[in-house]
């Protein structure tokens, strides 16, 4: 199907198609499309892939930045609680809690979790950087600590172990509620969400 | 949910969401995966999209080619029959013509179709080169014309004004054929397509 595409646009559906969820197909569309916007379109998109380049990670939990100081805008920002911590796994899972607009601590990324369901190198060391910012920054006792993992076979197993890491340091350890989502039919839900949601049940939810 | 995000990735977002079939969500999602792979690839990536301003587009038959004398490597193939011109709306339709491998003529990129059923002044000079170049180089006879245009409302319709065009300049004229698709079961067919099937049978498929 490519043997007569000029090869810059061979190259870049190649590259295209490394990306998640971007198919063979669908990389040939969007350099075709790419073509026909024109110079100047090209010129700026080509910009801004290489601006990525200038981003850094948080020295203190992990989420990009662009700033000086190596914190990232959420942990250099006084208006949020930095004693109330919410773990999570990736960027987008920090974005979806944002998105919320009802979270006001500060976040810590994990990284993703291995299928092995072992902790890699890099997060036993993060997770180790955050022990030690605890202990120096906040007296060794964090206010709150929420485990804002998914609620997955993995998710569980990674909650448990940082759990019992991070106990210790914290008045209040959390992790999210599981129940029925909203707008949810109570005759469709499935077994085990609806079991936890009988047993999570709150005077404070019936309104 | 972006108020957070660096500047790069925002821009960066942004310009993916105004790509074909990406959406808000998936741009974010690729723009942290683009720079959670590391420089080297951003630099890649980078120099791909840039490559394509060297494209352009043939002066015989638009479609795209970086060949110095103007024409893609379909039209200097000196192994396909210069005199049989498939015309095709886009080069993705290009792209599936060449897939089956069963056609050794030429094409002819007519452009999008406007939905408002008149044709653009761009594909008319194109279709006027057509007639030009037919006239000029083949002795104002082509050995075929094949109409490979969608057997959609607006491929029918584009189909029959470019047929009363170029009918006099061609020693025969041919549509893609119309019915059941390789696969599928009569029961299911829509009525529209049995029809056609069924007007189109032929004493050559019955094997």
């Amino acid at each position: 199907m490519k043997d007569y595409l000029p090869r810059p646009m061979k190259e870049l559906a190649d590259q295209l198609t490394r990306l998640p969820s971007i198919g063979p197909r669908q990389a040939i569309r969007l350099a075709f499309h790419l073509v026909q916007e024109g110079k100047n379109n090209l010129a700026h998109l080509s910009k801004a892939v290489n601006d990525l380049m200038a981003i850094k990670t948080c020295r203190q939990c992990f989420f990009y930045h662009m700033n000086a100081d190596g914190l990232c805008d959420i942990c250099r920002d006084p208006s949020r609680n930095q004693k109330v911590i919410a773990i999570v796994e990736k960027e987008t899972d920090l974005l979806a809690l944002e998105n919320t607009r009802n979270y006001t601590g500060r976040y810590f990324l994990t990284g993703n979790f291995e299928q092995s369901g072992i902790m890699s190198e890099a997060q036993r060391l993060r997770l180790q950087s955050l022990k030690t910012h605890i202990e120096k920054n906040l007296d060794a006792k964090a206010e709150e600590i929420i485990l804002a993992l998914s609620p997955t076979r993995y998710g569980d197993f990674y909650a448990e172990i940082i759990k019992k890491e991070l106990a210790p340091m914290t008045l209040k350890i959390s992790r999210l509620a599981t129940g029925l989502p909203r707008g949810a039919e109570i005759e469709f839900a499935d077994d085990e969400t609806l079991g936890e949601s009988l047993r999570g049940r709150s005077t404070k939810n019936g309104k």
